[in-house]
């Protein structure tokens, strides 16, 4: 069976990859794209895009009504990606969307539309699977091991530390683990921040340097035994695997799914 | 509550830190120990162990009709064992039997007695949650990436290669992974065995090297992503709270689990 | 002082990236091309090139003879690098190559005329300046560590296992290890290959996994301790400091150098 | 050519391993002992010590006096070892000492005093080969690498935070490295301590778990690569290399040397 695929943001990197995966993949086959800029023309008429003669619309609502899709596949902002995501799910199209930028009363609203309407969609702020994985690993080993600590590695133009993702991992290791003042309770910093951030006495270390992309380990340490969790995403190629596996398994939702983990 | 309990092999390395684990934990308390070759003593009489006055059986049935216990933990030979284990269940004494020495038939006629008998029973041929973790996690990212190397690490004095444990990982990857000869089909080697072990076309390397202890890491790799579970064992006190997880698990018990992994 | 450059190869990856490199360094100015294909162009003519209005020779013999150059970056193929690097020499026009690809006796020609000429050459088969570091201080560690083992990983199109740079790395270590069959000597695989690849008595281990790039570590191993050496290759720009530090250290030469780790 | 040692401080950890470790020396020969408890005694007699009839010394003049050796390998306190170092030299006896206690004064005397008796002398912080190669490699590669920022990772019953070795190791790397404030200049810590210690413009990060034991990386970034350099200390056993190439190497010195990267 053949997934009939809407992209919605062709003309980012992200939609751009998303295209070029949806092309390489048997089963889905693109159908339409919509960007606000290109309203009319189709997708050979673009720089820098595939040669295919797929019609590209303006209006969400327009393509939804004029096009036969199972899936949109969102890579927009979250203003325009909101609009869309309600849209699609009153045209029966299950939306794919890849924001960590909805409110929750957002999510709440779209969810009681997709539950009423029995039209499945997923939301992921992070499409990248090992990164799912690493966290949902954390969560689960957190539940045997107290003492952990968090070293993740981005090139130096990131503005802020700790990550997202690391903040992000931690808050979900809380929820599993008994809260624990780690390290010796007389240690002390000779140098300021020498043991890092703390977050529920857990400690996160955030390294910047030229030539890092975007990693990330947790380890758990017990008595004789270190347990490492350690993810490397080097490019955008890692968030494709995710969007791939989101568009096969919208397919059997019925019901709104926040985050790839609930999918894992 | 306490739990009371026996240690069946209290010279042993292993046999020696469990009674020192079963001292520090406030709700275990050691009832007795059996040890063929000091019958009728007390735990201080001999060498090298605790200054505690803890009666010695050389027979296990006797062992078992005079002293009150919730649990055995043993860690003797398979042969020596597996016949405590059965005197065990058959008094009711719940056991925690550290071996992967059992044969099938041992295991299943094991397990058929503590059902009929209702009465819980743990045999775990790893203690090392951390290792167990590993194993499991990587069984179950197997599910989302079908290319995997298998790196372990041991001391110069290791005999065999691969290790156990990380044929037991592979094989539990096997379970969860569609079968793929990794690597380039046209691939070559230049000097033999660069490429490592091939097991259902996953890759195993085995490093040795004085200073080493006993560590793994499986990596697993997608496009533009790596996901890597890496366990480091120093020394048997990784073993411990793996002994002290199982007495508190088999005291829920009302049937023979087999393997940690299965009460994570 | 500024440092006067001619690019042989500017249309390739290597040369595409030198140009952007030479650009930005405030020491250095871009004078010539030389491009079999685009003889009496200038780079702005030509597509995917910055618009710089730098002139372009299709025989390196012309361009040495009309450009006041102090410098030639050669990033072209062996064969025609040779010709460019020999006639740079006979004009006074150092040569900065990146090949491992000529010959003893042209290296060895390259070497005699440019000592008679005091014109400085570097010719060298790795700008990584990590990579040369990490064989260079795995030779020196070598003296102290006879145990050692290399894992070198890539991404899954390399044809070749171990890598050129492995195998490298091992010759290095050769020269100032004494020998030794690593391992238990009664050590078996009963898988084979687990034990890596032999090279005089140490292992190579080469992973090969899609989302890997090119990495290697070299570790040492002593009783109690382990030293590792470790190099990631992300991209392309990792060359590029290699690249400036020789056209700043040729400019001090009087005679012909092989390999960055001559001039470290 | 044998080489006759004394060791002072015969029961401590590192005395009492050194001691096996110049019995399984062939060329090295145990023969005499300090031991300000059990003068008069030999070896044998104490408890705990390997079965020799080494005789023991309370005091370093008499011993020095009384028994003709090589080398004085001194394992106790600073304010002792000051004493036997200097006896040591004036005897005509080469120290090799372990300790980073003595004063600028001290080690300025003794190196004076050396040098007049031209008598061999090793002064050694620290006697891990990895370590000393670790730190030495990390001041050489920091002439190409301006970004550097070391993890170091220890067991949670350390007090202090950085570790010595991290300080060791930046002081060194200031001597080589040009002043850079790193990171992006705009970034910021949403929980404060994430990017670690301040060093002379590098990051200094301090993990502390159950399970580590001693452990330093320093990782030198630029455009698409890194190189790290590692070192892992497993226990004891990872001076002894140390102390072994101390011995042979102050038999061929005339003078004081501190620290071990001084004769490697």
């Amino acid at each position: 069976m053949t997934i009939n695929i809407i992209v919605a943001g062709p003309r980012g990197k992200m939609g751009s990859e998303a295209i070029t995966m949806i092309e390489k993949e048997e089963a889905f086959r693109l159908v339409a794209c919509i960007d606000r800029k290109n309203g009319g023309k189709t997708l050979k008429d673009i720089e820098n895009q595939p040669a295919l003669d797929i019609p590209i619309y303006d209006d969400a609502e327009a393509c939804f009504e004029n096009i036969e899709a199972d899936v949109l596949v969102d890579l927009t902002v979250p203003k325009v990606g909101y609009i869309h995501t309600l849209a699609a799910i009153k045209h029966n199209i299950r939306p794919v969307v890849g924001t960590s930028g909805f409110t929750s009363e957002q999510i709440s609203e779209l969810s009681t539309l997709a539950e009423e309407k029995k039209v499945g969609a997923i939301i992921a702020p992070n499409f990248a699977i090992g990164a799912v994985l690493m966290m949902k690993f954390s969560q689960m080993a957190a539940k045997y091991f107290q003492d952990i600590e968090i070293i993740e590695k981005h090139h130096d133009n990131k503005l802020d530390a700790p990550s997202g993702t690391a903040i992000k991992t931690a808050e979900l290791i809380r929820e599993s683990r008994s809260r624990k003042e780690q390290g010796h309770h007389d240690e002390s910093e000779t140098i300021n921040g020498a043991r890092g951030a703390e977050f529920d006495g857990m400690r996160i270390h955030s390294v910047r340097l030229p030539g890092l992309v975007a990693h990330q380990e947790v380890i758990f340490g017990s008595d004789g035994q270190l347990l490492t969790i350690k993810h490397d995403s080097f490019n955008r190629g890692s968030f494709m695997e995710g969007i791939k596996l989101s568009v096969e398994k919208v397919m059997e939702l019925d019901k709104l799914v926040y985050g790839l983990e609930n999918i894992l």
